[in-house]
């Protein structure tokens, strides 16, 4: 869509430095951006590119106004501001109200008449489908489940029985929502299957990446707060708990029972080991390993950068021999201590 | 279901002391239970919740059936049987058996009359769906494939050509058993695709996991065996073997040709590289990168805990010297030995 | 299919020593073969299976055929040339042109008279499916999306919209390609959705594996150039660029914006993270985390081979106190520098 620089300083609240009639209709990055897009600073490594841009408009802080060869939209957090612009001048497909004919929707199921129901998805017996929300093609809602308003569910997701999803959520195809959580008992060299009797219950502003997987509760839910954001390829096994606007990046997890509090974010890789808690605002680097209760806030890491396998090696060979290193140090201190006793 | 605590210890072997005629029709956790409810004790560790349940009956060892203020069903092994008398009491909903109306079944496949075939699933030419097996909404049973009795394979399943699942298994939403192997010839500064004739067969009693992933073999199968449990979101390369009862939690992955002994657990995110034997009853921690070949029962483990980000930093930085600290500590040994020749 | 050793011969350009008329109509190993399959021998370290095989002919150099007790095609490259030989003895199923029944096509979308639309599948409006190419049941095309020509889109696969898949493709089961790329600004405690405006654009042979996950970018697209092949499992982010003939194995991740050079080998589990560039040609091994760009053509590594349980411990503890360690060093040194100030 179109619209004035002055329609979208007033509805995001900018302050505006420039044409307010000036009118664009995409975005565009500050380097590529033409004069129909709106482009935006955020992070001041990309300042070089300001003062050549062919922005229409910029979205930026009032400190790097004076560099702006172009209409400026002052805003106190560019890259929030940008997002909304954004959403807003590329608004997704129209919803199409109603199922789809080749949809299989279970005569028990109740679908709000706003909705819209995919191509080849199923809802099963006694699901809730609410207003102005979308299933996707190919995707299957358990019975039982309950899928809030304004809710986007992608392609091949697969929503286990009484599952539920809140409002204005956004799950992302292949995603599995549901299955049963991997619990065991040992019993005569085998494996006695311990029912996975909880369901998974979801807030609302959640957003689930493609082929991410959340595992029902054993007995009571697993539970993910408002606003919790998980990437792609991300495990969230079963009674596991993530407070409201915590992140989990791609191919991350957190394994069975595991409590994460407000606002963490866990890098990409990282993995979180049982039972653990994470109190609010910790952050936890890629590929980390967490093994005990974080209880303050703050930042955890565990990986080793790689290195030219070489240099590695050695490291490694090293690293095997550090026992054996700390011997020779105690024996010279030893020798320093006792200087008649030396070799 | 609703049964009294004497059907219970008579059907599941345990000794009961209290009230023979009281009815359960439930499970749940120790703390919250009611007197409908069999709750369970098996990890000392809960043993604090122990004197104020409310359970109507408590599954647990002789040895803590003092301290029980409900009555009591003692068990050998009070997991095991919980998990046995929590699948009677929460029994799965009923098979319909039969084709969905809506499900593609190709004409000369073999579907059991008691087999429940979900809607919009596809079961294509010469595949085989044995008597009491459920096949999911949305999955596709690949041409001549076979799938055994009393299996339950769940949504949006892709199973490909020729794989054999067999008995009592449960293969969980979004699996993909049969995709190629990754095998490619380098040639040219390009790669030549080397077919992937083999095929993937699955014993008894196996469980896979949501998204979860194997590979048909190059040119003999990819076999996993009776009782082997697969979490989700992990990789099982092709050819590789994984033996009897074995477990891999989730995003674990078995390079290529991997064989793995009988009853080994495979932590979550640990990996084993290309062309190694594991004996039986190895237990590789969560996270380990296993490249050698293990010839003992025994536990291995290789990831580093993460640290506050200070701390792993200085210790990141003192390995990438520890060559020069070592050749200090030599420096400072020769010195002993040779006191005249000091600095 | 049959064909004799002359036809083999000929056809894929090796030298043939032995009985020209001799017809094999498959392919084995070398320890399993039978007079009708056709081996090969790339890897010395298999030569010793060589004397005692029965294989109809064997694929190897000039410098093993002396050994070989059976006909001898001489190859240059014989695992590339087995590759070729392999795909033309065993051809893939022949495509059943048109669309199945049960798939759901849009009026307007473009379809191939020669292409394959599996059951159950969806192709949405305005997408383009070239000649050749098969549609595997129940995966979804999005709107305006376009498959090239001969391209395999196996089961349950779901592509996006907008996104471009090349000639010759193959995209394995699950395969998500073109959800929206973790983008998210922080605002006021929660976050706000950046929108992913770009799409994902996949050259000519290029093969995604199982339930591997391919993010379409936030204003540009994502690309995979030409040759490249992905494994099962694997995580591309937005804005990711991979290079000819890169390869990247299972579970293996590149975070946003990261350029992957031309022939790079990505090891299983290795993580490159954000925004770093790899040039041609780098070798990253398995289970690496690579944190800076890499300049040079070569090998990294970074991953600690698991121990048993009791040495990895001590190693661990050691390194722990590795800042102590140096420290200890020190004094020593100083000591030895200043022999009267001893302890």
């Amino acid at each position: 869509m179109s619209a004035t620089l002055q329609t979208i300083a007033a509805r995001f609240g900018c302050e505006l430095r420039g044409d307010a009639s000036h009118s664009v209709d995409h975005v565009a990055p500050l380097a590529t951006a033409d004069p129909r897009a709106v482009a935006f600073l955020a992070n001041p490594k990309f300042v070089q590119a300001l003062p050549d841009t062919r922005a229409g408009a910029v979205i930026l802080t009032a400190e790097h106004a004076q560099a702006c060869p172009s209409n400026c939209l002052i805003a106190a957090n560019p890259y929030a501001t940008y997002g909304r612009v954004a959403a807003w001048l590329h608004p997704p497909a129209p919803l199409e109200p109603g199922c789809h004919a080749s949809a299989v929707v279970c005569d028990d199921a109740q679908v709000d008449a706003s909705a819209s129901i995919g191509a080849l998805s199923v809802i099963e017996a006694g699901a809730f489908i609410g207003p102005h929300t979308r299933i996707g093609a190919g995707s299957v809602i358990g019975a039982r489940a309950r899928i809030g308003a304004d809710t986007r569910i992608a392609e091949n997701v697969s929503i286990g029985a009484r599952v539920r999803v809140g409002d204005r959520c956004i799950v992302h195809a292949g995603a599995v929502i549901g299955a049963d959580g991997f619990g065991f008992a040992p019993d005569d060299g085998g494996w006695v299957k311990i029912p996975q009797l909880g369901s998974v219950w979801i807030g609302d502003d959640v957003e689930v990446g493609a082929n991410t997987t959340i595992d029902r509760g054993t007995m009571d839910d697993t539970v993910i707060a408002d606003g919790v954001k998980l990437d792609n390829l991300v495990q969230v096994a079963h009674n596991v708990h993530i407070g409201e606007h915590s992140l989990m990046a791609a191919m991350s997890g957190a394994a069975g029972s595991t409590i994460i509090g407000k606002r963490c974010m866990i890098g990409g890789g990282a993995v979180l080991i049982n039972h653990i808690t994470l109190c609010d605002d910790v952050l936890v680097q890629f590929r980390s390993v967490v093994t005990k209760s974080i209880r303050e806030p703050g930042t955890w890491s565990g990986s080793l950068p790689a290195e030219e396998v070489g240099r590695w090696r050695r490291q490694v060979a090293r690293l095997r021999q550090i026992d054996k290193l700390a011997a020779r140090v105690r024996a010279l201190e030893q020798a320093a201590r006792e200087p008649g006793s030396g070799e």
